[in-house]
Parts: C-alpha cells; structure tokens; sequence
C-alpha cells in the first residue's frame, strides 16, 4: 500500500477501503508518513468529504491508534457528555453532578479551551486547589465511591488525531465535517464512552455557524456511532449568544453553582437539564425523555446535585467557600460596568466577539501554552430579546490589566446591537438528532 | 501576511493578490514555509484552480526565484523549444540544428527523463564523449560561434519550482493545469528565453491524456506569455503511439541523425519541421508558417542541419562515427524481433506501455538517481494504421539483460492491437495555439 495512491484516490473522489484507512492512521501515529502527505490527504477531504463507512472506519482506527480507557472497573453503563464549544458554556459543570446524583457515574476526560472558547479544565481549575491530574487508579476509585470525577487527558490517548489536528490547525483543513466527527468520536471512544450526549453549538460563538452546517455534523457523529455500534444522540443548541451570563473561567464555575443551587439563569438550567435527561435515557434510567427531565428538574430543586458538585471538588483537592457569596473563588481588580447608551431591544450580542474579548483580557488562550488568568472575564447582563433603558448595564467587565478595559469596553459596545423593535428569538434547543 | 489565511482564501475560490503570490513563493524558495502548507496549498489549487492573473504571477516570482540566464552576450532573439515530454521524442535533436542552420542561435538547457518519458540530455549523452555540462562562459561561446548548444540545467535556476515540484510529486498534486503551465513557462523564462515554442503532446504517453486537456494546458501557457510579455506558440501533436520508431537513448539519437540525413520517419520530421518553422517566425525570420515550413524544408534536403548537429556535437565533445550505419553509438547485446502472430492493421500501439517497457529495460528512471542504459530500448517497426502479416517484424527489443527479455515481448504484445478494419488515424499535428 502506498499513501500516494491513496491521496490520489481521495483526491479523485474514490472511497478508501478499511486496509487503506488503517494504513493512514497508523502512518500518521508511528511518523512514517510524513506532515506534506497528510496535509495534501486532509485538504482533498476537505473537497471529497467522506463516505459513512469512511468516516466509521477512520473514527475506530483513531481511536485504537493509543491507549483505551479501561472502565471495567466501574459498574454500569459509561456515557460521556461533550460540547463542539461555545462561549460561556458551562454546562458540563452542572450536568456531571446531576447525573451522578441520579446514579449514573460519569468518569469524565475534559479538555482545555483554545481561541474563543473555553475548556471545562480550565474552569475547574480556577478553584483554589483543584487538581485535574489524577492518576488512572484515583479516578476509577473516585467514580466508583462518589460517582463523577472530571480530569484532563491522561494517558497516550488517540496519538493519530492529536498529530492530524496539530496539521489540520495550519494547513486550513479544520472545517471538514467528517474530520471534525471522526476527531471528537475518537476520543470518546478512547475515553471509555459506551453512551455520549453530544451538545452541537451552532451560531457565531461556536464552531458550526448556522444550522444546516450543524446537523450535518450531529447527523455525521450520530451515523459513526451507529456504524460502530455506540449509543449516540446530538442536541442542536443556540450559541448566538453567550450561555447564561458568565463568560470567563471563575465566573463560569460561579454561575454553574449559582445554577445548582436554583437560582442560576433560566438557558443554562434548561439545557443542563435536557442534557442530564439524555445522559439518563441512555443510561437505561427513563425510556421518556420529558420523564427524565422532570426527575432531573427535582433533583436540581432538592439540592441534590449541588451536594455531588461540592463532594467531586472536595475529593479533587477543590476549597470553595461556601457561605460567600463568590464561593472563595478568584475575583478581579476592576469590575467595569459597560452602560447603554440609548435604549432599546437587545437585537444581536454576538457570542464569537464577547468570547474574544474575554479572551483578550486573559480568560482564554490565543496560542497553545498561553498562561490564562482564573478571574477575568465578561458577565453579560442583558441578552437577546431585552429590553434597556438608556444608562442601563449591558455588561460587567472583569480585568485584571487595567490597560485592557478600554478596547474591551470598545468591543463589547460594538457586540451588543439595540433595536427600536422586538424580534422572534432563535430557540435555545434547535432540535435533537437520534 | 500569512500563510495559513492564503491556504485558506485558495481554498475558498478567492485570488490570490501578487503581494501574497510573491510571498508564497519566497517562502517556498527560502524555507520559511514548511513543506505540509505547501502541499495543502497545491491541493487547494488542484481543485480551485487559478486565475489568469495568478498564474502568470505565480510564474514571474517562480522565475525570479533563483538565478535567471543573462543570454545578452547573444545577438537576437533568444528563442527556445519546449516539449512536454512523450516516448521516442527526440525532435529536439532534429530542431535545433536546423534552426541554427537558418541563422537562429538557440542557446537550449535541457533535462534529464524520469518514468516512461526521455530526456534530452539524457539521448545526448549516449554519444561517447559528449559533455552536457558546460560553465556559462563555454555555453555563450558556444552559441556565438556556431549558433547551437544544448547543455543541462546550470546553476540555481527556479528554486521555488524544483522545491514545490517535489512535494507535488509526492502529494497528488501534479496534474493542475495552472501548476504545470507556471512550472514549465518560469524554466523557460529563467533560462532566457523570449520566445518560446510549445509541443504539446497529446495520447497515452503524454502527460496530457486528451485533447481537451491539452488544450487547456497550451492556452494557459500562450496566456502566460502574452501576460508576461513573452511570445509563446504552442502546437498540440499526438503522443497516442511513440514519434518515429525509436526509443531508447542511441537508438534515438541515430534516428535523429537519419532524419537530418534526409531518412528519418515521416512523422518525426513533419514534426521537426514544423516545431523550426515556428522557431523561425518567433526569430523574425519569416512571417508566414507555410513559407518558413518551405525554406526549412530546404535545409534539411541540403545537409546543413546535418552538419550543424556534427558541429554542435564536436564543440560538446562528443565523438560519432559518421561512416558507420551506427555513427559509432552504443550497442546493445541482445536484439529479438518480436513478430506478429495474426495479420491485421495496427489499431493501437499504446506510447505509454511502450515507453514504460523501454524504461524497464534500462533506457530511462523509474526513479531519480536511477542510471540509464544508453544502448537499449524498442524499435517500433509497425505504427498505427499499418498493415501486418503473420510473421512480420511489429518491433525489436534492444536489450542487454537477458532476463528482461521475455517479460518486454510479453509487454509489447499487449501493446500492439491488432484488428481487421483500419480505422481513421489522429493526426500528428492537432493543432496550433497563439
């Protein structure tokens, strides 16, 4: 076999047989196929697409290229929940303590954020204390005794598409949508998942920016699980906007305990809700999902899930001051209130730039190995559909660099569009694909 | 400016402007650009294509990319002959002498062959003593003194192109019109050439396949010249069966001599004659083609290109044996005919296959650095369109391994297609394009 013929075959529009996948993957994770190779492979994808088959056969054969996740130790049914990414998205943190509440363990591999949006790691980390390295037999032991531990990566997991993203990244071979599928279905495969709940983001926030894009990619991601015989369901979800009001990593986990504790902002609660509700119906918990979500909204009111919250960060290292109202967690210097300058419906408030924006004041990383800072960031305070008086406060800007206020301030006033007249929403949860 | 964003604005449909053509092209020459951007970069062009515009950009800075040929010690018009390469091409060897013959200098760097097509040099260099390596001073005295030299490539000529051919050799990213066209027009035009005559070739053995293709290919190419300001004809001619009956170095070169003689294969000189006209016109010598076709006529009847190429030769150091019916060429140790099992026209005698067993017998490279054999190769002794009885000669295979044999006869069969109609020819000379 020869990788030439291959990428001419792609190229050409042919189908790759499964030897020839094989052949690719493993080329990419032992380094006999060098970088040129595969950049001219993943720019004629990019053009070709891939078949179902294809892309089933391109998933498994990533996900074996490392190590696998043994969770055998660990009784039940694995599923997994995993974000495409979005702005102010913290739902994770709300989900994982309400299924395990529930009885469904969740032994959870995250990642860090990149770019506009933020990563889970990052979020847990700015409790004082928290630790996201754990070792293999600490993080089947806590699963097992309290039912949730978040880590990051252990392990030489999916070694294939870490290579093939790091080339993809520079070669503008990253929006490919059986590309993007087979790379975030390997993973969770690698990670131990037998059931995953997928939340698709689609809008400016996120990576997928309008709906057809969107359920191209569920769809895709849902056919590689039935292909290779794993439970998977996609949410379709609304990132037009930021999700609830916090955008920044202190923030964020403030928010998501705000939200256990009841009282966090209705788009976050609902969504942490329906995706709780399909972890447990493909746990084997409910056969109806507005059964599940009824179960779970009485789990959120009985405090329940944000006790599991508190036992999973006391068992990862995590001190959270419970009886402050910013829960011991970092806060900012300045605290900058961004005011209306007239008045109005809030008619866009653009996700991509207010995740750029707290990006740039030091909530998220530019480039790979930038330092993030756990207190800054952006609250968001109205959102779409609002309606403001002039002087009112759009936003709160959390900084620590004075010297950034002012472009920031600049940014988000151009991010916040007001209107003399109302117009329909954009749902929060567009649609669910089984 | 940056390289990614190019990728990608190609990738899209979008034109590249000159300032990042050039930009390109100096990372490519330079190194600053690694080798996987540039193979997406090629893969994206394959599908996208280029523009005009783009094109002869991409050709210019491609051409200025190294050293370019100072020719100005020569009085005239530099003109220069360009094939695209096919199986038995050696017109080259027939052109240059009798346009020398006709007061036009040609001052010719030529290339070595690779797969199942020759090289100039390559033919050249079967004459003992022969010296294709020449200093610049040597090649300009050459060519002021007896208006002919033909030496291979000399100093750092088109950096960007040899580094991008080879990446595209290996990405299938060859065959893209406007890569191919940039690639050969900027040799041409950093060698020094002001006007430049194209021969297309068109069939099985030709990197073009078809008609349409090719001409393509010679349109973008004349368009490149008149963009750039050089005049540029191309002749569309048929590769579908090899030129003349010889291939294989010595066996070429000796056609050659024959066909200067007076005695070579109709198509070889309709050919060459044709490619001089063409020559002359671009050199101002003539203003109609039938004229010049005419006057060059003449000279071959008369010898003097003849004695050109014996001039040229001797200047080069090579020694022929002009009493001989060999001119003193290397010989191989083995010759078997291959003979015709069945009567019937000759319908096909595939160039490609042909070419191919000829390089497996040692006349040409499978791969770079791979020696040549100069004294063997196959004699076509019945073209297309011909009659055959049982019995008859089709060829000669000119060997001296002996366990080559068998397996060539077997290959050459398959390339003669015998059939009891005869079917109406493709002419050799398909078209012109200004």
């Amino acid at each position: 076999m020869n990788i030439q013929e291959i990428i001419l075959k792609k190229r050409n529009g042919g189908e790759m047989t499964t030897d020839e996948i094989y052949f690719l993957v493993n080329g990419i994770s032992n380094g006999s196929i060098p970088d040129y190779q595969i950049a001219a492979w993943a720019m004629a994808v990019y053009f070709r697409g891939m078949t179902e088959q294809e892309t089933a056969q391109l998933t498994l054969a990533m996900a074996y290229s490392g190590e696998v996740m043994d969770l055998s130790a660990i009784a039940g049914k694995k599923v997994d929940k995993h974000s495409t990414g979005g702005v102010g998205d913290k739902a994770t943190l709300v989900v994982i303590p309400l299924a395990a509440a529930m009885g469904v363990p969740v032994a959870k591999m995250s990642g860090r954020g990149l770019g506009h949006t933020g990563g889970t790691i990052d979020k847990l980390e700015s409790i004082p204390g928290f630790q996201a390295e754990r070792t293999y037999q600490q993080f089947i032991e806590q699963v097992n005794s309290i039912k949730a531990a978040v880590i990051s990566q252990t392990g030489n997991l999916v070694p294939a598409d870490k290579r093939l993203y790091a080339i993809r990244d520079v070669t503008a071979t990253v929006d490919s949508i059986p590309l993007i599928a087979s790379s975030v279905m390997s993973k969770k495969i690698a990670a131990g998942a037998e059931g995953i709940v997928l939340d698709v983001k689609v809008g400016s926030g996120a990576f997928m920016k309008n709906v057809g894009e969107a359920r191209q990619l569920a769809n895709t991601m849902v056919q590689i699980g039935r292909s290779i015989g794993r439970q998977v369901v996609a949410v379709l979800t609304d990132m037009s906007q930021p999700l609830g009001h916090a955008v920044g990593n202190a923030l964020e986990v403030r928010e998501a305990i705000d939200s256990l504790r009841g009282h966090g902002p209705a788009d976050l609660e609902e969504l942490s809700v329906l995706l709780t509700a399909q972890l447990l119906l493909l746990a084997g918990k409910y056969n109806s999902i507005e059964e599940a979500r009824q179960e779970v909204r009485k789990v959120l009111i009985s405090g329940a899930g944000y006790e599991k919250f508190c036992q999973m960060i006391t068992a990862q290292g995590g001190r959270l001051a419970y009886d402050q109202s910013n829960y011991g967690l970092p806060q900012s210097n300045y605290q900058v209130e961004l005011k209306a300058s007239r008045e109005g419906f809030v008619a866009a408030l653009d996700a991509f730039e207010v995740g750029k924006t707290a990006m740039l004041l030091g909530a998220g990383r530019e480039k790979i190995g930038d330092t993030i800072d756990p207190a800054v960031g952006i609250q968001v305070i109205k959102k779409k559909g609002e309606w403001v008086q002039q002087g009112d406060t759009l936003a709160i800007i959390h900084a620590n660099n004075i010297g950034l206020i002012a472009s920031a301030a600049e940014r988000l006033q151009i991010c916040y569009q007001l209107s003399d007249t109302t117009s329909p929403q954009a749902p929060l949860i567009i649609d669910t694909v089984y």
